[in-house]
């Protein structure tokens, strides 16, 4: 059976990702595009890598006709969100690509977003997205929230260390690396190719950087106590992919083990050999993450890497990953692509 | 039915494209790797990128049965090719990737690979693997020479041209834009990312590229009488991607109607309304090629444009493509996967 | 002595470079910068890379005292250009870096720049900016013109072999390759990181860059004749660097001779040996620029190969290389750094 | 004055990038190069982009007459340069660039570079090459060993604040990212620019990097105590530019401050103001430092970024920083040049 689905924001680049994925998924078809500023368009005029499909012209959110649609991905802008989702039909499934119900505390939220939620009865029912710690929930869910993909690949790293107690909960440091993609498709001088390329700079750094407000909510809950990490963002000539570097205190061999045991029958979490760092290179363009686990010279602490690719795990393939248990399929449908390398 | 096939030389790039697009692929089966110098590996340890699937150890190519292969690709380098293809049983079906086997005139093959073909009855026996102009003769044939990467782009931009006698057939400029996997994973100082990035410089210019062997053999094939283009291309830092931008004489409308009635029905190939040119990033990692015709100020001059992935439908998506039809198989049979942009 | 100078228009990519190469010139230093939007801030909070210098705050050009500046550079966008220097006091030498004095004749200015030019007297009595073939002028000069950095490479490559008659004069193409910084900071979707990165695509294509108003110029008015080139640039994923193909009709080794011969003692043109082609890499960063010519297997064919980079000799290198003459400095002055390779 | 001055081992980046300065060094003349591989040849064969100057032809060492030489800038391999450095003139002034003679103590040397070391009395004898630190006995040296590129990042960052005592020794972390370049021209399959390009990963994890016996050696001895920090090195897709991210205890403003204050009257260490990260585009191409503090939302907790070229200020310009030193010249003679961005 075919199910019918909406991608509400289909002009961005997490938009598109899901059109690419979507393409061949054997379980989806996809029903309806909107995008507001550019209505009216092709898809293919706005994504010159999707013109071999055969899509629906992009529509005013208002235009689709969402009783025919059994599933809407909303890959829409931060706090636009909350007020589409807010007048969508009550019972349609919708898996949300945007920061807007990832943080169940509304004061969580206004902390970091800078204003009150407005939709804080759906902020109430949404389920976290994070699907290889919330997949019975998701499967029963009706509105779940897309991680950061900052975040998905820090929590990758470090929730099955957490829940095993085997790291100094005081001492994390999440140095990461993160492709451009992750920024969308906005006009800033700064995301320019001759600003970004051939050279790196950190970004929200010093604890600013909102996906904290993710890791402050899943370390806590999964620690039965408050846990803060430091977290440092750097920008990469890179379009994607991001890589989490995470300093712990804790036994490196027994680290590793607990990755590897948690992750053993997970499809696309692979954690590499003991002291076999991965590369983000080696999961682009696909729905896998790798992990790799280092020992260092200083005894009691260890290096976590992991890496995935933002666009895919990060944030289209996870949406699509959950729709998939949302709507009854096999998980991983239409998601098993090899990563593209090189 | 799922097909038993082998990979000669899975090693290199077009070895890893080919493993990869055959990871979802639901006709086919690896049944066999072989790798001469990574032998006893796991394709893991040569390809971080394939670490999730459950492959075969890389082996010597004698080690493999291929009494249970119903069809080897073999990604050798060149002049290995022929020796090896020599050597394999005369009912195996192989699809070769090298340059082995596209001259049919050995002493084209001479002139441009400086020494004697060493397998003459195959070459008479092989059928150049431009799948969209050799179809037929592909789905009865038992040995398939792939294209060179380059030598396809330029024939997409022009076979059909010279088919309907719209251009100047002595007035033809292919200068050629190309990534740099396409010169696989060889050491060479001028591969190094330091030597490559943030530069182009053009190479073989001057009309000493192997792959003019392929243009004046077919071009002249088609035009009944012979045909010698002026061909230079030049490297780009990016790692997928030929952009083949070809100088003709002709009405640049009636240049865009014969391709696009001539690709009309193709389901890789697809022509961009007159005057918009592609670029290579809207085919990356994909079977498909985008096609542009722009007339020019000069009265009676048009600019042909056609994009490509080397390692996709310039090498092992075509590959696949043509063991598909000579499998008896859909010939989309797991190619249709959208573009990876950005 | 050292000359007072000023830069209009200081917060763009060739104001930027201005300043890079003024930081250690021994004959110029900078009095007033201005730049309109960002007035009242620091050079560095524009341009980190600018930190260390002692630079005057940006200014609107209405706060800059220009009695006492020596010359001017205006890096201002076109248009904007000529009502700007419309203004300037009349015995301020100015050299300009726009496009708005590069060409001569008024209607030629309307047809590429789509309005009639507000500023005729200055047009006429502007001095085109090829250093190398409009010396003895540029040195009389107050007005001078820089030229168009697509336009100078591809003049670099020709100029020689139009003035010599060596070459058709109908069967020109120039087949262009350029590096995302020539499109200066400007906030456009096309010029993000993502979308620009890993690839390439042509642009202007068809006759339609404003470069060949120019080209048309120049070629015409050496050839004593109408002369029409076919131009098609094309987009690259680096920041710096324009490499020109050139396809002619001519002996090849009379067309290097020639060339070698006209620029065998500029400072800055250095002839490759026959059949030796250049890269934009061994340019990066500095005023050179490498010619190289190859023969075609086509007989009385041949391919001329320039690189330059365009920020340097392509617009800043040069205004620089005009002002020494115009200050009476010797003409290499600030100019020899070599190129910055890898 | 002009200073004769050698090259040993001109072919690889550090060798040009020497080059590249002393091109226009006022007071240092390249009189040899030489090139054990490559002798007999030109420069301009070996590096295209200085072709335009007129350099000595590269030589084997024994065929130099290193008696009209002042100063011999060794950039030869590592265990090259001790067999080497022993046999030339014992009062022939040195500046190396290998490791050779970075590490004092014969035990720590033998530890990291894995064999005894050949030339202890010229260990002794050497001076370690940073020179904000070593300046008085680099002034009168005769030997200088520089350091690597790396560990002069991590040791911009933090040796003021170990100096000062603001932070915990016991809880040091440097995630660090690296260009390319700093793994020279040598022919290894990861340094391809298909592999390396559009991702990134950790390189000698945990501890192994060699560059920590410097950070341990110097740390130790500012602290007057065993110093052991942890070090991540990361490889990025970018030619030049290391960033530090450096992760300390201590109180943000103090730490800000005793850099500001230790830094302020370096020509070429550049503290940002408090809040403010680097960028490693920043200083590309040149000799700058540019350092930022950030402090973290933990309390205590502070980020120190140091940002750098490996192959100016990290190998080759501080090599002519030593040089102009020892040869009694201007410090920064020859190295103002402004970075070169975009």
């Amino acid at each position: 059976m075919t199910h019918s689905i909406a991608i509400l924001g289909a002009s961005g680049y997490t938009g598109a990702e899901l059109v690419r994925i979507l393409a061949t998924h054997p379980g989806m078809k996809i029903a309806a595009l909107s995008g507001e500023r550019k209505a009216g368009l092709a898809m293919a005029e706005v994504f010159a890598h999707l013109a071999h499909l055969d899509l629906p012209v992009l529509q005013r959110i208002e235009e689709i006709d969402l009783g025919r649609v059994d599933l809407a991905f909303c890959a829409l802008p931060h706090a636009t969100s909350q007020a589409v989702i807010a007048d969508l039909p009550r019972d349609l499934k919708v898996v949300d690509l945007s920061a807007d119900f990832r943080l169940r505390d509304p004061a969580a939220y206004e902390k970091w977003y800078g204003k009150p939620h407005a939709a804080l009865d759906l902020q109430a029912e949404a389920v976290y997205g994070l699907t290889e710690f919330y997949r019975d929930k998701i499967r029963a869910a009706r509105l779940v929230a897309g991680t950061g993909c900052n975040a998905a690949t820090g929590q990758y790293a470090l929730c099955p260390l957490i829940e095993a107690g085997v790291i100094d909960l005081d001492e994390i440091v999440i140095d990461l690396k993160a492709g451009v993609s992750g920024a969308g498709r906005s006009l800033k001088e700064n995301l320019l190719h001759a600003e970004l390329s051939e050279g790196t700079h950190p970004y929200s750094a010093g604890g600013t950087h909102r996906h904290l407000g993710e890791f402050d909510q899943e370390f806590s809950a999964l620690a039965g106590r408050p846990v803060q990490v430091q977290f440092t963002p750097h920008l990469l000539p890179m379009n994607r992919g991001i890589l989490a570097t995470v300093y712990v205190r804790g036994d490196a061999r027994a680290v590793h083990a607990v990755l590897a045991a948690r992750y053993a029958s997970e499809p696309f979490l692979h954690v590499l050999p003991f002291g076999a760092p991965p590369s983000t290179r080696s999961v682009r363009g696909s729905n896998f993450v790798h992990i790799g686990v280092v020992g260092d010279r200083v005894p009691g602490r260890a290096v976590v890497f992991a890496a995935l690719d933002n666009l895919t795990k990060g944030s289209s393939g996870q949406a699509i990953q959950n729709a998939n248990l949302m709507l009854g399929l096999e998980e991983t449908t239409g998601l098993m692509a090899a990563p593209v390398f090189p």
